[in-house]
């Protein structure tokens, strides 16, 4: 997408056709900076301190942290060794997992001298098919849009409600749920987003918001309590929302608040709809609120946040009475029945374990 | 109520006779303070900076103000005079005119040597008067947290869920969401209080916390967003909220975000009870969404929050991407069919035009 005009990937490889470009996630939303990874232990470093986030592009960095440990040695035991450092760095992220099997699956068997040229070829094919799958996710969601933006006066823009960033940042390019905003966006239709802050870690007033401005979609940012009466108000045509995992049902795991916007959603009769790439499917579990353990994170992201002072310095608060304790569920669960559609790359399906079958029959195969 | 097991009220007559004491609301939830007013423009400057807050809270300032102004000159010009100076303190603020016309229509009567003495006698009914309100409050919503408690294992607490900072601090004591979980601690039952943080002013994290902390309650603060996962996990059994403005047919409209917690308390069959006053059931009015303008304040209060550096100093810092805009609606409404009853005075009520009535015939005659 767009910052302030110029087109950007969240990362890239540089024109020396070896080093990789960042955009520096820790910067945000003060400063817009880039990184340059040279060795392993950058691409490692980068994962870590999350430079980079977000499944999809950690998936993505993590192939090219490959590539760069093969420059100078591509033998088994260095593949190894890159592959343990790599994974160390967020060991329960399922996509920095995935795409290192990837990577070792085919480089393994190569002669070492052919290694290096193959795995640069496949970190770049990684990082194409995550933006097509985006932008398959963004023409199907358009057409949601389309429907919507049919119906409106000239002037009055669809209003569409999003929570914490399922955003192009958070992918190579795109992002899931804002596709099919820039989309239409990109295509001239009417759309103002409502950006729902995303308490405790604020990824909608930070990130959302960031990428919204600098490419230049209309937005507002809103309080997490304040949806469901914009909603009441008529105020909001759409709900698009990401999501971590999705179970064979269609119930959906996503940030914690997700489950209260689909509530208010059903109760005003507003569409909601979650965009997915397929490999977020857990084809393994039906019932999500059962099913899915949910992460607790450290207090401290309730009772302190972290953000620039009148004096220009980034400072630290604290926002809680001191002596209270807090609790943070990092996620929860949207069960089907409030889902309204799954947007994918391969269309817009009913959030149901028939439409997901007959969408991918391919995961059920006993060798998926 | 207690702070760290000495008793107070909010507002109280000094053992001179004549001062007024208050806790200086302005230093939460970092110092506990107490301010003395002496003159009217005490008064009127502890309500304009929020030194006092609370509906009823800045209804018992306003009449111990109006006791201030009349010392050393009782006259019908200085009541009037003193009458605007504190009306104009807070000119929306119903409670605050409510006390002005009540002191007025007392004293205006008499002759001006005996308008101090029953002054006095009037700022301490009007005080006498809430704190019996929510007492009663207390006793009613007891039985709701007995009911549960009976059925809980040994050790195992009451889980109540609240909203914003409807506690003692907003009142003379007591408080309205507050005084049933007062009433039940203080009678030996468990009690443990999930605070919402309440986004984007806190009073939930700052007031709320502060006071359940100092009084010995067993709390733990989340953000807003964490609510419905609870809910769905079994980890609330009862949602108390107060109410800024109640409608005949049991519509409540209260901070932003209320209508989200009552939205999935009905979706997990967790009662939703809210607290109020009778004084604030206005009987002009039944449909809340459509009839009750909602105010929608400053965008600063989403964008920046203050709150105590780790260097000690309080510090205001930004918390939204710049660049981006804010939208801040400060109330919602939850409509009563989601309202699974009304804590009043005079008891518990179903949330509806027939059981109001019936409870307060009195309000629906023409003289009312």
């Amino acid at each position: 997408m767009k910052v302030d005009g110029k087109a950007y990937r969240t990362i890239w490889l540089n024109p020396d056709g070896w080093s990789v470009e960042i955009i520096d996630q820790t910067k945000f939303p003060y400063a817009f900076e880039t990184a340059t990874l040279r060795t392993l232990e950058d691409a490692a470093h980068a994962i870590r301190v999350m430079q980079v986030r977000g499944a999809p592009l950690i998936g993505a960095t993590a192939a090219y942290g490959l590539c760069l440990a093969l420059r100078e040695d591509a033998s088994d035991q260095r593949l190894a060794e890159a592959y343990e450092v790599l994974h160390a760095t967020r060991p329960t992220a399922i996509n920095l997992r995935w795409a290192l099997e990837r990577m070792r699956k085919l480089l393994l068997p190569l002669p070492e001298a052919d290694r290096l040229s193959v795995a640069y070829r496949e970190a770049a094919a990684i990082c194409e098919e995550d933006v097509e799958i985006n932008r398959s996710i963004g023409a199907h969601g358009l057409t949601l849009i389309e429907k919507i933006a049919a119906t409106k006066k000239p002037g009055e823009p669809v209003n569409v409600l999003t929570h914490c960033n399922a955003g192009w940042l958070a992918t190579v390019d795109w992002g899931t749920a804002t596709a099919p905003v820039y989309t239409a966006h990109d295509r001239g239709i009417d759309v103002h987003v409502w950006v729902d802050e995303t308490r405790p870690r604020n990824q909608g007033g930070f990130l959302t918001a960031w990428e919204l401005f600098h490419h230049g979609v209309p937005h507002t940012v809103i309080v997490d309590n304040a949806g469901g009466h914009l909603m009441q108000r008529g105020q909001v045509d759409l709900v698009i929302t990401g999501t971590d995992r999705t179970t064979l049902r269609g119930d959906v795991c996503n940030k914690i608040g997700t489950y209260l916007k689909a509530l208010s959603a059903k109760d005003n009769s507003v569409p909601f709809y979650v965009a997915l790439p397929s490999p977020t499917i857990d084809f393994s579990i039906e019932d999500g609120i059962r099913e899915i353990p949910i992460e607790e994170r450290s207090n401290r992201e309730v009772t302190h946040i972290t953000g620039r002072g009148e004096d220009g310095e980034i400072r630290t608060i604290e926002v809680v009475s001191s002596g209270s304790g807090a609790a943070n569920p990092a996620f929860d669960v949207t069960p089907a029945r409030l889902v309204s559609g799954l947007i994918t790359e391969r269309g817009v399906l009913e959030a149901s374990r028939e439409a997901i079958l007959s969408a991918f029959p391919e995961r059920m195969s006993p060798a998926a």
